[in-house]
């Protein structure tokens, strides 16, 4: 589906609806650029694109069939940028990855989303309001794009990072929950996350030092500004990795901790209450000559005995902690 | 054994049953070359080969008995290319690994199959209906080889991705099996399948850069499209790893945190089969002077005291989650 | 805010208030430069900064913002360098991080200091009591703060290695406390500081080879100087992850020893009460023929009989160490 | 201890015995050159051949005391080589090394055996049966050497292996023995193996690529070849490492489930013995009015009452699993 | 405090006391080199020579404070490196170090030594007796020190070795100790030990390489070895810090193990007095109708059925392997 197609002359989105053929006629005028967004195309709707553009069928077979990993591929005469937007699904825990795939070349973009990847439509409104930007060309578009996905990889990360302060919380709590299997699918989810990351630190390093075509010089250092967003996104997923490795061996501890903890009440309690059982199995024993039995305070005495250990095993159990 | 010999000329095959002899003397014709299929040669069988093609004996050694590990080897005229086949088997939850070996040159391809690995018939097919891909010669064959073999890791990824799939949910599960074997297994078979495929990557990247000769410019972007599939597999069985190995952690947490509940049912029932023991004990004494035992209701009224004890204990317990 | 505004002439420091303006127009002299140090400042405030020196966009928005990862980032005409500082805080065992961000011109320094950074002026101070250091212009500012702000890692990694040892010390004692939440907690302040320190090694390092303009070559010895104060950090830290790390798997150990012993020191108690009840059970039998009942000594000997087993009982656990 | 001295002409061994000095003579001449071989040799021993070959005292040191690294060393005129031999021994399940040092020089090639290396005597016999390869002189002495040092790395990784397969199938049975003690020598064998082979991967690759003198450029391939050996040497052990690592993790959680096991077969055995001590307590109570007491079946009903709820519990816990 | 302070010419030392002044006049002649020895130099001590050699006062800064971690560094004229030495201590299998610290100009060698740092005079005597190795200058003196250093490794690794081998025979034994803290504090030694040997390879292996001036090209092959010994070391303390994790590991699965052992002796010993117990309830009920109360052989036969089936238990209890 085409979602939007437009020409950029001089840093301004020409007026009025553009259709393709349009937009194939005037890219070659000087200064001119086109930019058309699609939404899971099928082979069909990208037959005439692949043919106006000269775009290389492997790429055209993973801009329709997506799932790959990220990457950036030098083609003749254009850049094809693969990349994972990520968003923070709160109920589940989960990190839902969308794929977004860029043809550049000296006076198109293609963009092209799958799955969850959201809207490009609020960073083409904030490019068309910076002309001076936007006059830059393709690589302006491109930077836009980048910009917008990798800031969004933060509030999915902070999502995580509640998730984790939450397991910190719950895992060193009295509550005695077990949030293994919480602790196992951050784990999952902060890998995945990473997986559809870090492989794009360096096909972005090697855009800010400009080692590519097709993008205006002034922008290289803009690709640094994202190029250091994203390795601080990958920097906080390898922490949180590690904490959360750290958090499964502490779980160990504290299960161990409260094994024991349980036993020692557990103990205790049966200590108390195999007091008064022997001591009412001495009395219950049959001798003759047993001169306790035929006292009148014989039984309230064995009785009040038998509360005096409790009481005295209880005080003592709860000294040491055991209670 | 030799299974298929065929003589390739501008992208077509040459009809009719081609035997070695011919095989030989037509390849250096201009716009020719010839694939030679084998299954699991003898010594005997490889000799002719060997002595047309000038294959070096080490190349040969490792033609015949195989157990390579993956790699692309440089001799004089010639690349020597050893890939590991894989099939996932569903019952026993293993990775079939085979062998293909290939010799490539300037007017010739000979692959050589080992074990497992499938038949390249449907591959010759596929490559005969297209002579455009075809007519770029001997390296359009490995690429068509490649591209099926690493294809195929797929599938056996899936199947060990269903399997980590159900170690979780058995992981997290009520049912209280022991997944420890099965998931040291599938670890296993996740090392021994990353070590089939992980030195592949790096000769194929040199493939897609065009170091090697014998292989026409045009099909470089397409090694690196096989390369894309390699690294993906390998980062799928380095994300499977990694999780196998938080699933072995996570399990001892549960093995704990069932031994720790296991311990307070049980706890749970001798608390309460205690208590009526104690109460059974105390008026057993044979204190003279007791007055409970002579009354009318001291008997109903000592097991309803007992009932009612285990009655509050149980309760007690039932809400503590004990029970 | 402004915090401070000095102009400094062949290694000193024009006497009286100097306003920005003023700098400004000094600043081109021969031999001199300024030294502007805010604090976390508005964009309002930085305006006329920014607009003077050329300051590039992303390099504002990072000294506005702050949260920035530690780098050197080369623009024209300048170096931006962003610098992590931090403090020990002792009653939570907290490592404070603040934020410093310097830019460096042939002709002019900005510092701005963010959060719990500690107050640049103790090192303006030491500067211009040393004339010959300063005389080597805006990279003996540099340095003089990159010394400073490294110096200072020191006490706080003092302040964990003193915690650390605490947690040895209370992991081995006979406290039965457990240090996992602790250790868990020393584990996030050490891996945090170690991101807020490690990526500063290699730009340090290429200062120290002189890489960069801007700086007197004298003052490249003094970098490496900085730099191995900065490795060694870095390798303390390293250090201590490892340790606690094996802090963690020793307090497992410590958990599943101190369980095995309770359950022996219960379990002893348990047979020695155990044995009483018995023999009384035996007692309590109501057979006719138990001659024992009779004997006048029977009972007395009896109470003796469970003395003594009991008395064995407990010696045997006491020498047997499960008491 | 000189085990052999030979002079070698054109691919064939002189015949006669040949004495140190007449080998110093011979050896200048054309096409020719000697092999002397060592056992364990003292300094006076060597004395001759370092004076005649003008070693580096440094190699001759390392030469009589053994105890190196696997290393290659290049000293003016000649190369040194230390490798490392293997052997399995079975009833300890222990890798045996020895070491064997090599000098290599254009027309000479002297080999020092320590320890356990095994005699090369058979090395000697399969080359002199090999005068074409012999021909190409001293570094063909090296690669049949290296080749079946590096062969017979592969029985040894063998016997790892089945002992790695004994432990595994160990592990998983009920045999409920505890293999800790011989995953963890297994351990340290894998790593002590790892260690006498892995530094040898980086020259032989230098040996392949042609880098040093003195060997002839046919043998380049023939060295690439033993290179193979070597890291698939490498990584066996390696996934062999891994798998131990597993298999010790696995471990931990059948010590836990078995812990588990053993605590529920425990505790059902205690159910159904405090049934019945439960019941006949009831009825040793001394109350007056106890109807059942007087009742004819009273007491054989007491035992089938017993009877039947401890048969009841004990087809109740066989069902769940517990017995 | 100056130690020692000597003028040598070539190779061999000038007789009689030198002062320092002396020794400044003398060492600009050819073929001479001053060699100063210093322990613990106050500021003031060391300052005739910062001013003679024009020492940077960064390096003399490190000399007089000491703490560094291992380096070679390049100043104009001079080479300055700092050594760790090691001595193992006994009886507390600690790991004690010291510092040394050197700087070496073409004509002058001047040692500082700090802490635990065994003295140099045996060194300094060595080389005496050497003349042709003190001939190539001051190089000669730091490769002795450096080969003393390294060799003084060698017993320490022993020392902790012998450790670790006695923590292998106490975790595997009978003794039931609990080794963890002492696998704990070796882990820790090995840790610190590595710290002060490994960053010394790369710098000594740029001095086999002659990368530096101020040393004669004979002695680069000395270094060699040197490293060589330096890499076994770092080797070595590889190993030992891999199976001292093991150890940890297999530690805790032996704590379980033997959890479950003694579990499984108490829950034995609690059946076998559980028997009689319930046999006693059994005949201590009240029933009218208990035929066997009032049979002659009622209450031997009771007592000789508790005695039959405890002792048919504990047989069965041992050939379980339980007791």
């Amino acid at each position: 589906m085409i979602v939007d197609c437009a020409i950029y002359e001089d840093g301004r989105r020409r007026d009025g609806h553009v259709d393709l053929a349009h937009a194939y006629d005037e890219r070659h005028e000087s200064g001119k650029f086109v930019w058309i967004g699609l939404y899971q195309p099928t082979e069909e709707e990208f037959d005439s694109l692949r043919r106006e553009f000269k775009l290389h069928p492997l790429a055209v077979e993973d801009a329709i069939h997506a799932h790959q990993r990220p990457k950036l591929e030098v083609y003749e005469g254009m850049l094809f940028i693969v990349l994972k937007t990520a968003r923070y699904v709160d109920p589940t825990e989960v990190i839902e990855l969308g794929e977004l795939l860029v043809f550049l070349g000296d006076d198109f973009v293609i963009t092209v989303r799958h799955g969850e990847a959201s809207s490009l439509a609020p960073v083409r409104e904030d490019l068309e309001r910076d002309p001076k930007h936007l006059r830059r060309g393709p690589g302006a578009v491109l930077h836009a794009i980048l910009d917008r996905v990798v800031d969004d990889y933060q509030p999915a990360i902070e999502g995580l990072e509640t998730d984790i302060d939450e397991v910190e919380e719950e895992l060193f709590s009295d509550a005695r929950t077990n949030p293994v299997e919480r602790i196992y699918r951050l784990q999952r989810e902060v890998l995945g996350f990473r997986k559809a990351t870090a492989p794009l630190v360096e096909p972005v390093a090697r855009l800010a030092e400009g080692k590519y075509g097709h993008i205006h010089p002034e922008i290289h250092d803009y690709f640094r500004d994202v190029n250091d967003h994203l390795i601080r996104a990958r920097d906080q997923l390898d922490a949180m990795r590690d904490l959360l490795a750290g958090s499964l061996q502490a779980n160990l501890a504290q299960v161990g901790v409260r094994q024991n903890e349980d036993m020692r009440r557990i103990s205790a309690w049966v200590a108390i209450i195999a007091v008064p059982t022997a001591i009412a199995g001495i009395y219950g024993m049959n001798f003759k000559h047993m001169p306790e039995l035929k006292w009148g305070i014989g039984y309230p005495g064995a009785l009040m005995l038998m509360l005096v250990i409790c009481t005295i095993l209880y005080y003592r159990f709860k000294r040491a902690g055991w209670l």
